[in-house]
């Protein structure tokens, strides 16, 4: 079993906030990640597929193809959006870096089975101190 | 004569249009940038200020100082922000980065001359891969 | 589950040694880390929290709160210090990352947990090339 | 159990292809990467190594130990080396990262467990979006 | 005047020899970097352009405009090739990275006066060490 | 004209403080960075020199001279060293990052120039936010 990364980039706006409440509640829980103008950041997006190497080829997956399931599945959607107004698989969630990373999952699971690897761990860095990660559980 | 570079950083959204064009003259000129929704960037600004080194102390300006000019005059202003909507000094005008830079210039000047160092540059960061430079002509 | 990360900084004096052996002994041992007139570091704290994902607000724990937890119980105490000699939690210790991180860990985890997180993992970056994991066992 | 990381840097060509494959098949799984007139990277290695801490030093293994085996063992016969043609360990092996990465871990184990170490991962960075881990199984 | 800087990226190989000179005497002034069988890296190239800024649009040049240059005048020939036997700006050259910023300087220039910038920078970094800069005399 | 720019690291401990003035008004002056128990950083060294490129091998300076000029002359003196007590020639001056980058370039001017290029900048970053620059008047 031997595990591989690929890092896309995108940058988006966002806000954080919960339409049923307020703008004082959403400030008094987000603070200013909830600004009602929005602000934005330059995510990185890391993917880390895992799988046993075949002799065939000597690689976990062809790392071509996984670039293209990410951005096609992923950073079309987010890149240069606006992840609460644009992005189909955040509808209806807060936008938050922990909800992001768990679509961000979704998304891309089937696709990466299709192509005989194991999605291990989808992690987001929203900005250099700050950073998610998700193991699917 | 010495430069000291001080970073700070700010997370912001921001469009890039003009008023009187269509949002379709924009796309032509702006591409993606130029999203109605808006999008965002962590940039990445690089104050240099430039002097003699007085012997009584070693320094060129007092490093607390400068950060604290560079926070209270831009950084509050423009950190989890919207530039377009929110930001007094880029009101009128394009919000590019090279728009941003001069801006920015014209903020900090007074402030760090009247500590009696010399503004020398402004450098604006907006992803890993593009960066702007302003020497004040 | 989620993972969430927080980085931090500080800037601290250290020396490795042990005050029962000679500067000799102590050199053979820990090298030109044992110097006696003291070394420095710009050290980067990772600190790892998981937890649930509430759907009344979407994320592991509020980033202002962890944020705040590390800066008033390590930062404070760390930066612009002397590790050996100025730092309560690491009287009595021999100035390795590897008992930083031990320590720190023991310092964080019944703040983290006051406030609904598991702590996860302390990471401690000394220099580029060297860093420090701690799992709590 | 506490982990620690040391990283190392090398600069080395090589091209990914099957010998019994044509140009052409090996372009064809392998694209840009299977250029028969080489290319090159600068890749990072990061070398994991995990253990108790013995009271009498308080570090996992002497760093120096640990760097003077990465260099002589891996960094030295890969260091602006061509992987496919020069290094013995990848002899008759596709050089991908993925096998370059369970090749290190075989050069590297016994020469850590000789000084009581635990090793736990290899991690190879061939370009600053793609990545390689390996835990032994 | 502005300054803009774009960064691309590029992974290659080379040697640095003179074929009119000994393997031995390239291995005295080239060192390692004169290896026959080649070795390699992931280049860093930022290109900087200058100019005054239309207030129709806000910026120096439409960044994709110079995105676009760069990577079909300069990196579509240059990624994961052989930089010796492969570039054709290269061509009776010896491989040094002044030599290579040089040649992309010349490569750049009439594109981007084509468009009504200036060049003023084009910077290579070889490795995390070491970097060339090239002004144009 | 082409710049070669060598980066080289060092640990060290330091304090900025005059010895004829109080702990108090050191503190008032220099804040935190005069703890008179010490603190330290890492320090990166960015030396850049330039020249002419001669035919016969194609680089402004032979970068195993650098490298070993720097190492031998600054880096050996500095790395985990205090620097306000161990290092020669910074004796008798207060520690700032102004004063040991001017000391730097003293010590290595006639070094580079007897290898025929010229010394055109020494930088230090002392975090990751600041840096100093000085280029020999």
């Amino acid at each position: 079993m031997i595990y591989l990364t690929r890092r896309e980039r995108f940058s988006a706006a966002h806000r954080m906030f919960r339409q049923d409440w307020t703008d004082q509640e959403n400030m008094e829980v987000f603070g200013k990640c909830s600004n009602p103008k929005w602000h934005g950041h330059n995510y990185e997006l890391f993917v880390t597929v895992k799988g046993e190497i075949p002799e065939s080829h000597g690689f976990v997956m062809n790392l071509t193809t996984l670039k293209e399931i990410i951005l096609e599945r992923v950073i079309e959607k987010l890149d240069h959006k606006n992840i609460n107004l644009e992005v189909d698989f955040m509808q209806g969630k807060i936008a938050t870096t922990e909800n992001l990373a768990i679509a961000i999952w979704s998304e891309l699971k089937p696709y990466i089975e299709k192509h005989g690897a194991i999605l291990h761990c989808v992690r987001i860095s929203e900005t250099e101190n700050n950073s998610i990660e998700y193991y699917g559980e």
